[in-house]
């Protein structure tokens, strides 16, 4: 079955320089793959022209006469661009002409037009935002809420938790993912109100085992790899987030200054090239860009704004993941069972 | 003027074997420094003979007979061992026989020994924890609260600026310390209803003109150096020190894997020496041990459980040097002017 993605491709730093070339990219490497590019159609063909795909049978461009800006505020991207590519790309989903959108628009415009238009999946108070970081087992850890959510209730945490665990089933092949709440300290004892009630929530799915839910867990255990899926409220995920992108950058600068302060340490740094390939492989950022925006009915991807074509076709992988395993489904019918307020449909 | 230090010689995961020859170095480079040795004295002086230092002339052992463990409720440290080493540590300030000490013991507990002891700065509703992360500046960052206060009002958050900007100015010898209140985006309009409280409280002290209030800062600009202070909660701040402390572990190892994974990798390791070893000083975590409990009557300083013997020097400096800078009066003053409330004494 052939699995079509929409693509906001005038979103982010770069737009159409990064979004096209990731795009051809990927359709390289997935031949049962189809692409709809939404954005301003002289920009994308020209641009489809450059990389010689001018005439590529799996790609479909879509005009869409507006772009919401990074810096424009949500009244503007709901209200006044109702043309944009975000829009226009979110709008294929809601359709049925795409399985998945992706963009790396502002992530708060992203949500907001994401819920007008696509609405929120019944039984789910609120869609957040799931992402992922590397870890020392050499898997990823999804972390969610980054940054959707900046005051949540244990109800919505409890709902993090159920997403994130779909998620990691669908897209990782793991049975029963295992879950942390992220907390000050493992111990039961620890916490504000609210993770001190979410854990009561997720105890209760755990013993009618329902969610494999592991406690507790801290910073550090992100980065250890303690569950497979780590629950926070979108302020603390998205502060955790940020300050893991600055350490990272931070080590990233020390590391180059310090190899190239001379022709000593930069010949050292020569032969050991290999070593050093491998290290910026592994800590390559690229690898962990895209967020998904779940509790929507439909599928939504969120690239960084500033990912480079390498980056962004990540984004686009993990769509493609998203929708070939039918994550979207099996949102819907696990949170129906744990969540059994009203009938669960996808729009 | 002789500076005179309490240090509980017992806490943390290492004991004596660190914190004594931490003890005898840090006296070995400060001339006008005391420190009182606290713990199981025969234990205390078989590891000062050790280290032939059975009778410096600038160290005093105090014996404590009962021991705070990593793992004992706060209601044992606080309730059952009267003699501990933590608290008998502590009880040097409030007796006037120091004027600082440090522990690496139990974080809860340290606090909650120290509140019990000291107890609250007049004009103060809770202690904080008060910790430093490197930034790209090559300068310290100071974030507070480091996890003392989980639930945190904007009057909360409001004093640990006034703390944290107190301690910079002493510590590091800034006129007017910037401060950032961590967020999830620097506009106004962002944050959750207590941080956007919070800034409303703090931009009424920047027009007065007595903080320098930067506005809001996100997680990454505690690395890049953007303001000098970053306040938030407890539960915020703990999580984020995680984060980042799992991050950086991760980062090392990677590097330590791959430059070691072959001899070619190995040999160009061994060339770029030099840079290698600037790379760890400048990411060494044990620069930035030593963590502040602001708002006691008295000052305590934290030191990393798992810290070794340099890292727990750093602690020890960092209360010499808040002491010698007179932190505690500095911080009685501005908090008697900015929360006048009552009359600040200290105890």
């Amino acid at each position: 079955m052939t699995i079509k993605i929409s693509i906001d491709c005038m979103g982010g730093d770069h737009g159409p320089s990064v979004t096209i070339p990731a795009a051809i990219s990927f359709l390289n490497r997935e031949s049962d793959a189809e692409l709809i590019l939404v954005g301003l159609e002289d920009v994308l063909r020209a641009e489809l022209k450059k990389h010689r795909a001018g005439d590529h049978p799996r790609i479909t461009v879509l005009h869409a006469s507006e772009q919401v800006l990074m810096d424009d505020p949500l009244e503007v991207a709901l209200r006044r661009k109702k043309d944009s590519s975000m829009r226009v790309a979110i709008e294929q989903v809601k359709d049925g002409k795409a399985q998945a959108c992706v963009s790396a628009g502002n992530t708060g415009a992203l949500m907001a037009v994401s819920r007008y238009v696509l609405k929120t999946m019944a039984g789910v108070d609120r869609p957040a935002i799931c992402g992922i970081m590397p870890n020392q087992k050499d898997g990823p850890t999804y972390v969610m809420d980054l940054g959707a959510n900046v005051d949540c209730e244990p109800h919505h945490l409890h709902q993090f938790a159920i997403m994130g665990s779909v998620l990691v089933h669908a897209m990782e092949g793991i049975a029963r993912p295992t879950i942390g709440l992220l907390n000050v300290g493992t111990e039961d004892i620890k916490g504000n109100e609210v993770v001190k009630a979410t854990s009561a929530l997720l105890q209760i799915d755990h013993e009618r085992g329902k969610l494999n839910f592991h406690g507790n867990v801290e910073g550090n255990d992100i980065f250890k790899g303690t569950t497979d899926v780590v629950v926070c409220d979108g302020f603390v995920g998205n502060v955790a987030l940020k300050a893991v992108e600055g350490v990272a950058g931070f080590f990233k600068m020390v590391l180059t200054t310090e190899l190239k302060r001379n022709p000593i340490t930069m010949l050292g740094a020569a032969i050991a090239n290999s070593a050093l390939k491998r290290i910026r492989q592994r800590l390559n950022p690229a690898r962990y860009n895209g967020a998904s925006l779940l509790g929507l009915r439909g599928l939504v991807f969120k690239s960084h704004g500033s990912a480079e074509a390498e980056a962004y076709e990540w984004a686009i992988r993990r769509a493609y993941d998203a929708a070939k395993n039918d994550v979207q489904q099996q949102l819907a019918d696990l949170i129906a069972e744990l969540m059994p307020r009203e009938n669960t449909t996808i729009g």
